[in-house]
């Protein structure tokens, strides 16, 4: 499990004077990009033969609980909450002192892009398999 | 169950080339606006005691089955496919041309928003319901 | 002069109640981008080479003269302001009923975008200027 | 002068490869707030009346000289540039390494917002305009 903090913009505020539902996916996204980068991996990396390997979404979901507000600081534990042969699931908690925020989770696909732009499912290599794992 | 169109703009894609995979939630949720609207609704109605009735989200989810891209027209089937006592659930369906791109789901409670800023739970109101029950 | 509608989403508000200032111009970009359509372009035009024409901003700016809310209807007046060798700019008037709302524009520079990735700044070719010159 | 980092996240990003052109102003946005914080401010301040100080923007623009991309850290430099009897003008600059990415500014009004919604302009209270001298 690995904690990442984001303070709220006003950008995420809608007109009801809270967080609006749907920028907590580019928050989990950002989260989990974060997590990637902290076991050395990244979403979008260079392959031996020119293209890349990316990790196409297939699912989100999120609950809420509380309601949270401009500049509050979110706490955000991203976990590998499943591992396939092809396809990862994060879990994400969003906190703010005391209070549960939101939770949520993210299931991505690993693929190869090719250079031409063609989309292909792989099995996870290993190293990556391995990383995810300290996440 | 009400269909909406919606052009892909330019802001809604990303660097793999493709939609976003966030932005399909303010896409469902502006579908969910037409739809009130058709029906004689509206997210953000004006109540007697000078407060709002709104629906804060609980939950939304969303499963993607084809990319989506820049210009191409989503057509989006709205429904409601669950009707509690406070809450409702919408079911949206994206296609575009014969590809099924992506269906989700978002929860949203009833509540009294009242002029001082506090929010509580009410029963859904019986011509709230009945309009609700024509999408 | 090109006219377009746009009805405000609650995406585009903020916990001011109105819509967020930075919102404005991913409208003035899809106003553009319609006009475009409705002379013929795209923004992101295939080129006989495999790669595309495209349009990098320069320079984007925005006045605000009133505030706008939650499912107002604006009406977005594009016009091309000025035409040069290799660069056009775009005025953009935001009404709503009898308010002036909002001016902008955005400046754009004709660029080659190979498939390799590269991205070269080329002269308006005729037939697109006389394209530009209809809006 | 006061330095904020931020890293670009996969949501800034559009089909272009690219950070868009509009997400520009969000960061400032974020850059100017974070700011505001270090001297002491927040753009939505409690006021002894039960209402807020807040700053409709008036004005904002962005000229782009260089393309970001995912996960560059960008380095932001917020200054006001000038100080009014009711408005301030911020200036930002964008870097990365050593390339300049993006400059732009925000011109904000100083404003009551009552407790009932009304917005009225006021003169830039002293301590206000000390502390933003301080950025």
């Amino acid at each position: 499990m690995i904690l990442v903090k984001r303070r709220i913009e006003f950008r995420d505020t809608d007109a009801a004077g809270i967080v609006h539902f749907s920028a907590f996916f580019p928050m989990m996204e950002a989260a989990e990009h974060e997590a990637l980068r902290q076991v050395g991996l990244s979403v979008m990396q260079p392959t031996a033969g020119g293209g890349h390997r990316t990790w196409p979404r297939v699912s989100a979901h999120c609950d809420y609980q509380h309601a949270a507000r401009f500049e509050q600081v979110l706490e955000i534990a991203v976990s590998v909450t499943r591992l396939g042969q092809t396809s990862v699931t994060y879990g994400f908690d969003f906190r703010c002192e005391k209070f549960q925020i939101a939770s949520g989770t993210i299931t991505a696909v690993c693929c190869d892009w090719s250079p031409g732009g063609s989309l292909s499912k792989i099995p996870i290599p290993d190293d990556v398999r391995a990383a995810l794992q300290r996440i």
